[in-house]
């Protein structure tokens, strides 16, 4: 098993990169039926993870009790934040819509356990943190398979994390990583809600590329892909 | 643009999930293309990003001193770790390979940068840590796009970040998120690498999935779903 995608299959999966969107709005009402909801689930429970820990739980949440308090924290810490910056740029963020806690019929915790497999596991005991890289790796995937089903996701990050392990009865030593809006979405946008809204650009993608160390795009060993990602080639 | 997949694209984004593997061996000499590699870069470079930050930078390496170095700091790091086990444990651990550091053409260290378009980031100021994890999502994508090309990726974290930062002369307040090998290979195993050794078992979907709260498993307005993932099915 080698090089084995057909085009259209290596297509589906560009196609999945490239239009997946961060949704905050546009869901619909439509609920998501549980065979598509298992299989986005199982796409997640398949991702890499660091010494095969595993170390991902997912709960899933649609009584509106949980999901009032989830948004009363995101309320409090948009407020709380909105203070970190200077007119105009407050309003412009107070105007913008970042969540979708109540009008999606799906939320979804995703979260982090060390003690999974425990303590020592191949691969973390240099860098701690792989553990934490797994999980996002898993709501990489679950991001992926959601959007190729037609499902938007919304990645709720103004969040208290003691609210949500308060909220989710969560015991001390698991960590909250994500906390995700899910439903049918009557659109996806072209491009990222911030982009359009003029709050920060798309990067070149040969600013963000370096050749053998920090900073360096000038190394003529690599001047070949050098000149090919200054052209800005639109792969999507 | 919504539920615009065709069966087959679909199945292209799936088949990556299912049969991505973490690679440590099986690299073939083959050259990595230029617009093969821009591509994989370009596809991680569209991942996620908290506020839209793009926090992400992306190192190709291909130098022999450089790799050395690395080799060295992993050879430091597993002889290290490996004190942490009793046997016979340890052996087996000591016996896997765990890195294609010096046999893959490419490696690519992904780096986070939280300097980038901050100090205010839209959904960083709360939950610090989502940062990081934009740059594991761009590392997924890398990874799904990499398989579909038949480019195999080993993500090797038995390593001194220290080293790392050293080697590749990063700033101080720039993080090595993932250290990673890439290259064609002449096989893509069907398990991961320590099930098929029987260091750990998969885990089953129904045992990492909860309902409304922590360790929730019974909760009744969910018996259905619960029902069908007990059902283990396969879904690759």
């Amino acid at each position: 098993m080698t090089e084995d995608f057909t085009e259209e299959e290596k297509k589906g999966l560009y196609k999945a990169i490239y239009s997946r969107r961060d949704v905050r709005s546009h869901f619909t009402s439509r609920s998501i039926d549980d065979d598509i909801l298992a299989r986005i689930l199982n796409a997640a429970h398949h991702a890499p993870s660091v010494g095969f820990s595993q170390p991902w739980n997912f709960i899933l949440i649609k009584e509106m009790i949980t999901k009032k308090k989830i948004k009363n924290s995101f309320e409090q810490e948009k407020s709380r934040s909105s203070k970190l910056i200077e007119e105009p740029k407050r309003s412009k963020y107070l105007s913008f819509k970042l969540e979708g806690i109540l009008e999606s019929p799906i939320n979804l915790c995703v979260t982090y356990d060390p003690t999974k497999f425990g303590p020592f596991v191949i691969g973390r005991t240099s860098i701690p943190e792989a553990g934490l890289y797994s999980v996002c790796c898993a709501v990489q995937n679950l991001w992926l398979a959601a959007r190729t089903e037609g499902i938007g996701l919304g990645w709720v990050s103004i969040l208290s994390n003691d609210a949500l392990k308060e909220v989710l009865e969560l015991p001390e030593h698991v960590v909250p990583i994500a906390y995700l809006c899910l439903g049918y979405v009557d659109e996806f946008a072209q491009k990222p809600d911030l982009e359009t809204a003029g709050w920060l650009p798309r990067l070149d993608l040969k600013d963000v590329v370096y050749f053998e160390k920090w900073q360096d795009t000038e190394n003529t060993e690599w001047n070949q892909i050098q000149e090919m990602i200054k052209t800005n080639l639109d792969y999507a």
